[in-house]
């Protein structure tokens, strides 16, 4: 990237994500309700650390650290970097104060505007757009964990009119077919792409299909008034656990009231739209839903090789694929290096992008992972045979 | 109670819940660190929805319920009332905002204020005077729960300058003695009291003598220092369990910094004084200090009758009674029977009162009491023998 | 007690322990399904050991430790003799072998008869006095943790034809009523007591009256039936969350089977006897339902001061005192002190004695204590006012 | 199989599980010291029950249930087959008794004898002989329960002499090319194969080499003093987070004595044997020792491609696949179809076979399957680069 763009696009993605936040009262920024999700006092402060700690510490002369305390408070998880606040404990610490965390966004801003004048350090270019693909991943985080406090607040309030980001509907139908033989994957082009996408190679599909649209609402209820929540056939061991524990009977967000089956949206309580894309499930309740409807999931590979034919972008589709390295995957010496190796187990992949995607941060070789369980993130259902 | 003086007690009892509070931030408001913890905004809610629930529903005509949601958010423990939300859930409750609170406030002072223009009604007097008290108790915890929010936070912030609660010194030393015989213990006068205090009754006592100072700091780092946290001899069986499952070695809000003991302060960090009275103890701690001093914690009846020739009023005193009801105890019907009554099991009686204590909240008959572990309130030593 | 008279008492209550064992399998040895209930082969080993370690040790001359590894596995709470087994670890020590365990009691018993034979010294004598009662309370807790491994079999396994101690009934009927006054309390007789009930002293008790009869099945029916179980205001707070957290909807044991009440008994499983006495009861739902036939339990003292003219022996009878230290308590100093002292928290009284209690094992000064939600013991109720 | 094969092969492989437990005493078939470890008396029950169940019940006319409670106790995971005993509760079920299962045994053998005389029906057939792998899948747990049992009894008895399973060593070295290319896998000869082998496919391999031998002792106590478990550069965070909740820092079995390594093998307590391959180890410690070495370990296809040159069998040899299904999986319908496919989430894949490997119970297909954190299991380490 060039010094005059990448300012450009520091100062497009920074002030995105306080655009976010603008109609949060200060309260909202500061509970942890689960450990999975953070304040978004926190994610505004630690991605700002992220700039302050990999490339104005290392690359501005004479940079003096805001505070160092800061340090320990808003780093995430690289131990290469110091002791941190336990992650569970994030929702306690009100100060720093939301207003001095936007004065530390300031000051960083200031001091990265100083610095991208002139830059042509191209390992330090690197980072920073790092940087910014690593705030624009805070972005959809910022999103999804605001719907989260807002969501689980009995009040259920209104985030902004007209943010209302379930309603996505699908624009084709039908299955498209793709034939066996050996296909490139992976990440092969110019431009920025995290190291999990790195190891361009070669996989041999049988052939298989795969759906042009995404489930909706409407089929994923009649899988619901099919008893689907009560058959542990089409269950996963695990997944059926989950559901026992839980007393899970629904999507999260979904309440039924009177009868009626409604979900929190950005827009607050609204009735379950038959047509939209069904949201917020677990990659348990895809794997069930497939089971039932006789298909399966596609593998991550399967969806990259079909993805220039699909219209995909509004939910992250579970893939029945488990995160791991590609082939000749290495870990980057130091920090960095935490990036995204280290959590290569127990997770499985979703591809694609959401409606809580920040603008220009998707690709079709980006492979998001969560855990089975987890349900926060904007999640669809993608079917294959 | 007179009206024009529940009038002036009202408004009194009011102003200084929302004056202990005066120094916070917002953030500060929000969070429930541990399930024991209160939100801030919380307890200037509920202390306010007491009155509402108990007195305006019932006696001000046409009153009609602020916001029919607030009863659903902040009722604390009283069954009778109606669902309420987990009380471990306290801290993730954004709205209403503090803001919204505050004007929750004002909104009931003012039909308060109309209802107690002329109010004569001997049963609401009682409850009215019921919700003074328990606003009180409430600052107390105001008090104690803004210090662990404060204390518990990385960066030590200082709640007010001037405010540090934990230098208070003993005024006199040595032992008192107590003939054997039978004494009226209970609450028998005129004026307020809490129902367990209720059923005045004769004790029988054997001889004893009680400190007339409290134990200092000085003489509990005696015992750290003569390895007290490590000999299982002076601690009861669960008192050991607790300090071993959580590395327990000093009181809370202890820190040592290279090599000094350091305790938090409301007025911030500050080196630990030896002359003053030990504070934030639990039961486990005192039991062990006294084993120590081959002498006992006094019972709840020898610190009442002794109580007339003590200093009392800086420490909440650990007394050897577990909580339990006086002969003749009987529940009132209905929430306010919840009061006290459904508590008198696995917890500990303390006596006296502490820097915490709102003004005109004390007497020798009061019986406060928590759970042998807990030690965030202001706790303290008298040794018996 | 004389040497001849020990070496007898000796002889036959290591005999009863033998005796409640001989009906079991091999197997019904091992386990220890919950962390309150041991292997009947570790109380059998267990009350071996206190007798090599705290008399054969001290002495026999030239006594030789049968084996050092058993000191390890069978110490249960003394840490003043080393390190012990985890205690919810007991049921996975397969070896020694039950019969293993056999042939170590044969040689301790042997060991002791030799010592037994010309010992004198009082010391000892009080010592052997105290392993023989510290034996006849396992021999409680072998009956009772062998009915909980049978009882939680899915088969419901007879213990022993005849063995049904469940089907006591009531001789007597109405109150009793005592004065009001200054009485004596605690042990002052000639003859063997535990610790606790030292340091007689003198109680001032209110007039009551107590029930001459103990609570039957049919009465708790009656609470069942008035749904009990399902009204908050009868329970303390914490005996309202166990409820809930463990479904608890009758006492232990009863199985409604098509719609007819039973519970397993050492005879198996039985029709409930409306007319015997309840029994596995926890002090929450005693406390509930003498909530409910708005009476109370009585305190330990008024139940002592009572007792000479009560039929009590069949139930363990919750009182709503808490178990805490007489005037003057102090522990023995080592491990022998560890006997009762530390455990004086949390913990509520109980008095009587049940048809599990062994002959000669109870008088009226007796303290049993457990905590307030356990059940398994055979616990029943009496009623005061 | 031929009816007489399968006949003999039936005696055999029954006979075989009770001659892995004769060395136990009856104490040592009881107890389930964590949920993951079975009884042995619930393995030989449980083997037995599905003969019964899904055999003999369905093809020997007549055939009458030995016991309707055996079905309740003896089921494992099998939600088709009704409710079944919480396989964390399985170690507190002391009847039916060690000798009442031998005679469950017994008959049941006697009834499949007089079914085998003269059976043709090819699914009956193809049961018995799924019932017998899946009888050899529980001898190998067998093995390493009864290890596990014993292993962490503090005594550490002997199971048999001359029963050590962990000194096998390696009998080459180097590592093994492999071409890059399209390979077939998966199950495609005739013969025994469980559902998750089928699917034969083909994949696309990268160059890779791959080691002859496995992991010496030696090498990883080179990883030991390195401060591998020291290192959180090295692990997985999960793994690390493993590591620290358990405070690991050997292998399973390995206990430091007088500062020389030990470990617990079936002839008892011995010193580690340097030369001998590594076992015990979880994912997390293999992936974590082949980060140290700077490899990698294998994918499960590259193992399969690369094992008909390899010498291969003493350890279950972790890969870095997770256990997904194949192209084309589909699950049998009802009980026989929880076989495996419910499995299919958070679990890595292991390539090869153990030391306790029932004879004639291993391919190359064979896909054995654990969670990354467990390690009671023969697992070892080949690494790939």
């Amino acid at each position: 990237m060039k010094t005059s763009s990448i300012r450009e696009a520091y100062n497009s993605v920074r002030k995105y994500s306080e655009l976010i936040c603008a109609p949060l009262e200060t309260e909202d920024y500061v509970p942890q309700p689960v450990p999975f999700v953070s304040p978004p006092k926190w994610h505004l402060a630690h991605s700002t650390w992220f700039f302050e700690t990999f490339i104005l510490k290392n690359f501005l002369p004479n940079y003096q650290v805001y505070d160092p305390d800061f340090n320990y408070l808003f780093n995430s998880y690289y131990n290469n970097v110091g002791e941190r606040t336990l992650r569970t404990d994030r929702g306690n610490v009100t100060r720093p104060t939301t207003k001095a965390v936007y004065a530390y966004r300031q000051h960083v801003d200031r001091c990265m505007d100083e610095l991208l004048e002139k830059l042509d350090d191209p390992q330090a270019l690197t980072l920073v757009e790092l940087g910014l693909h690593h705030e624009q991943q805070h972005q959809e985080l910022l999103v999804t964990d605001i719907k989260y406090i807002l969501g689980h607040n009995p009040l259920f309030p209104v985030y902004k009119s007209g943010h209302n980001l379930v309603d996505s509907t699908n624009t084709e139908s039908g299955f498209l077919k793709i034939q066996e033989g050996v296909y490139d994957v992976g990440f092969a082009s110019d431009g920025f792409c995290f190291d999990n996408e790195l190891g361009a190679h070669k996989v041999y599909l049988h052939e298989f299909e795969i759906s042009k649209a995404l489930v909706t609402n409407e089929e994923y209820l009649e899988f619901m008034e099919a008893g689907g929540y009560q058959d542990f056939n089409l269950w996963l061991d695990e997944g059926w656990s989950w559901v026992n524990e839980h007393a899970v009977n629904s999507p999260m967000y979904w309440h039924k009231i009177n009868g009626v089956w409604h979900y929190y949206t950005l827009d607050g309580l609204q009735k379950v739209n038959p047509n939209a894309m069904l949201s917020h499930i677990s990659f348990f309740e895809a794997s069930a839903f497939a089971q039932w409807k006789q298909m399966r999931l596609p593998t991550e590979f399967e969806w990259e090789i079909a993805a220039v034919n699909l219209d995909w972008g509004k939910r992250w589709e579970w893939t029945n694929s488990a995160y791991l390295p590609y082939p000749g995957f290495t870990k980057a010496p130091g920090a960095v290096g935490e990036y995204n190796g280290k959590f290569m187990i127990n997770q499985m992949i979703l591809r694609g992008a959401s409606v809580g995607t920040s603008p220009g941060h998707s690709r079709k070789t980006y492979r998001n992972f969560f855990h089975a369980r987890e349900r926060w993130q904007f999640t669809g259902i993608r079917l294959a045979k």
